[in-house]
């Protein structure tokens, strides 16, 4: 038995102090503004028990992260259909690339790369009522927390400047990948990347990946063959370029998004979420990374 | 001496009855309508005499030849200072790819692509009082001819359609090389491809490319350094990834559009214009690349 | 407790008869000669149990199988100086495709494409007395038989028929990612994959990445880090560019060879064999990968 | 009328203190010996007179400047079939890239790449009866002059060191693009390569390009329109990646190679060849590129 909680101090007085941060994301200039000393750690396991560490209770803007809950959200929906529409391989290229899209033909190579979760973004807004307060309240129930929300600014400072979504959209519209305009597709894109939540909300928001496809609140979200292939695509494709290294050094499925944040699990056992918003080159936290590697290599837990 | 007349007749006989006459372009819904078996040809000479068989009087939509009309307007606007945004060399690539456009940094191949075009449509946004009207009345002071028009159907039927222009210019606009707004560069950029005019008319026009810069009111449009570098321009670069093939089956610089025309010139001797709409796999016109085949061959008449 | 020995005999009824079989690889001209028909699964329990059906016992040629051994040997002689010559990230394109080698200076993607495999065999010449002896007798060591040995008549066929295969390693010559000469290097590594072995056989070679690292004999053949690490790569870079399909439908570290033989095991639970020689569209043994997604659908048996 | 001898010695004078002369090729060790203050031009018109000023009868190694020699005698040999094997597309990449041949099915862009030039000497190799001599015997009748010759040393030393050459080779052969052993077609096109000229030799050797097909001995070595073709070819694919650029500064058909020379023509009026081993960082001779565009800045002369 491990005493999460002495590992979590341990790692996060280790890594605090790391005298390169990394550098905050500042493509959406919203997110230019946080505090590079911001740092978390929180950890879930199945049988309930939470562990914390530093800034765990403060939310940020969980970006990337999100496209794995709006793939289960769709998964939910429409099943298998899915895939007709993206495909599961590792891209092999950096996350904003089109070059791959052209390739093959309007087909993004997986959900996790910004043109996959733009084609899943457009199957939320084809299936859902009111697509942006259907999806707030899905991730409201996932963690029975009706305070978290979207960030305006950032979602419209986005709409203001992310032309590399834009054109990856036109693209996928240019491919007949894209049922809905651009335009609404892209808005609940944004809404959807600028969701705040804190450390502790996301290892909630993520139990169902390590229960078998049942939330929280015990509510079967997806099946646990579903569960068991998002948790595949998280391990190959969760770090954009950097998926191999996080799988090789890690040994987690996990996702990691610009704001900072990073949530990875061992199924049946525990979600780990930490938050730095000082990324490395490949845009994962840099902090966050360091913690996670740390992590399995004291606890020798990784799904290898 | 060349009898100008018999060749276009004789070319004219042995090419209109080709029996597959390629593809008319549906990309742009309105440009699907134009009746396959059109067919003319046009030649003037720097003396001035003038030739002409078929439908050489018919208004067609003259799309990607404007792009050497803008470039030259372009050039006479803000002179060498365009290439910092565009470079000169032959793309490589299918004319509507993306991915060259990422590896070099946003700056467009040459001003033929459709990238490197929307970059001098750009140019011309910022330098032009009223875009538009201004470029339109260029194109009708180079004829002499006020009946000339931009065709709106037409561009409003690219706007609806054109997500690749879209995605393009929004890419483009991620490496800061727009400086006005997608929409409007767009706008001008559609309407700029939407003239319609006449075999004959775009001999006129194309007059000061194989006179030294200097157009059929004798006015100086571009200096004679500027004709030769565009004329060289057309020949490396003028008709998509089919443009060696042209220099190599042809030997004059020339420009195509997916309306069928193109336009060829042998620099102080004359200008050639072709129209036929159905195009060959590369996007070219099929008559009018056999026609202009069969011109050179029959004249020896080239650059080489 | 599953009944391994029903489940194996379920699967194989139900999947020998698929009328389409795929291709047997043909590019090495000695392994076109293979029966197509060939179908055996093998499991061996990290408890010693094992159950085979099929033709389980007959010897077929193990091809890129053979560089999980090959990478796991070159890590017990350099450990982590591997990784200054060979990435980690999943390759994004078909298996012998140089474009992306160019693109990254000389560092292939992954030790499981064949550039890769290639610096892990020149690895292995510089660093092994008598290459082919040695490595032969490794893997009779990790089998505990004598009888294992190489095709001589297809690693010779590839000799003269494995133009991509030298085109790769000059290529690699070229970045001075090649430190013997290419023929040397080329020779032991035609021959590593012309190892032939049984289903049962491979299932005992790879024994050790089920057990932390030691082999059956008991011997420790690298770290239960370095295990871990392999296993990831299998998982993520193991089927070329139908990797993550096979993590996402089976969920598996597991490795293929055009052979048409397939490794997957379950860490510190299993390691289950099959071979059928006709191949998918991707370089995939077709009814193995029928078969494993059978195995694991039936027994729920993955590591997410 | 031009008073060549005057211009000539006028750029020379201008061109000759550059500060920054580039970098002699060291890719071939034997070439980086060459003293990079050596520099010479020479002119020949169609009418027989010669002018010439510094080094420009000192031999050098044409190195890609003989893929146009070797063009002409292959196309003298089996005409049009050349075009099956490879195409006349400018490359849109730099010139040892191997990615498109992939792509393109094992087919080169064009002859002046190394891969296509690999193809043309594998024609030449076929249809020569002594390659090597026949191909010396060749250009020494060209120029009337049998003083020309192979340096061995050169050719050896790419022997021993060109990797991407070899990996090439292996590449096309793998497509079924090389019908000869990969090492005969190679130490052909090395020697072809290593043949040494001066600038007065090479003005004599290209010649019949300007002269409709022609040589100095009044011998027709190829078509008229054979002449137009390969002449097209050096305008559009003559300089690596930087022909656009050449085309449109300089306006002539051209080749250069890594030993530092240029030929370039004016059809049916002059031929010049420069003489300067420094390269730009596009592989092509610093000072002679310099010197060929204030030449036509001078007289005016281009095909444009």
């Amino acid at each position: 038995m491990h005493d999460y909680q002495a590992i979590l101090n341990t790692i996060y007085q280790d890594t605090k102090n790391t005298e390169d941060k990394g550098v905050v994301a500042s493509y959406i200039p919203e997110l230019a503004h946080v505090n590079r000393d911001n740092f978390g750690i929180h950890l879930r396991t199945s049988a309930g028990e939470t562990f914390g560490i530093g800034d765990f209770e403060k939310p940020f803007s969980i970006q990337s992260i999100s496209k794995v809950l709006a793939l289960a959200k769709a998964m939910s929906l429409i099943g298998e259909d899915i895939w007709k529409r993206v495909d599961v391989e590792p891209s092999g290229n950096p996350f904003n690339y089109l070059a791959l899209i052209e390739v093959e033909n309007g087909i993004p190579r997986n959900p996790f790369i910004n043109a996959g979760a733009i084609v899943i973004a457009d199957i939320l807004v084809s299936n859902l009522k009111n697509p942006k307060a259907d999806f707030l309240e899905y991730i409201r129930t996932l963690t029975n927390d009706q305070s978290i929300n979207y960030n305006k600014e950032v979602a419209n400072s986005e709409k203001l400047t992310g032309f590399k979504n834009y054109a990856t959209a036109n693209l996928l519209k240019s491919f007949n990948n894209l049922n809905n305009p651009v335009e609404e597709v892209l808005d609940f894109y944004f809404h959807q990347c600028a969701i705040e939540m804190t450390c502790s909300q996301l290892s909630k928001a993520f139990y169902f990946f390590s229960n078998k496809g049942s939330c929280l609140q015990n509510k079967v979200q997806i099946t646990n063959q579903q569960v068991k292939r998002i948790n595949a695509l998280m391990l190959t494709c969760g770090f954009y370029d950097e998926a191999g290294e996080f799988a090789f050094e890690v040994g987690l499925p996990g996702k990691s998004g610009v704001g900072g944040g990073i949530v990875a699990l061992l199924p049946e056992k525990f979600i780990i979420t930490v938050w730095s918003p000082g990324l490395n080159k490949k845009g994962n936290s840099k902090l966050g990374m360091l913690a996670l590697e740390e992590f399995t290599t004291k606890t020798k837990l990784s799904i290898f």
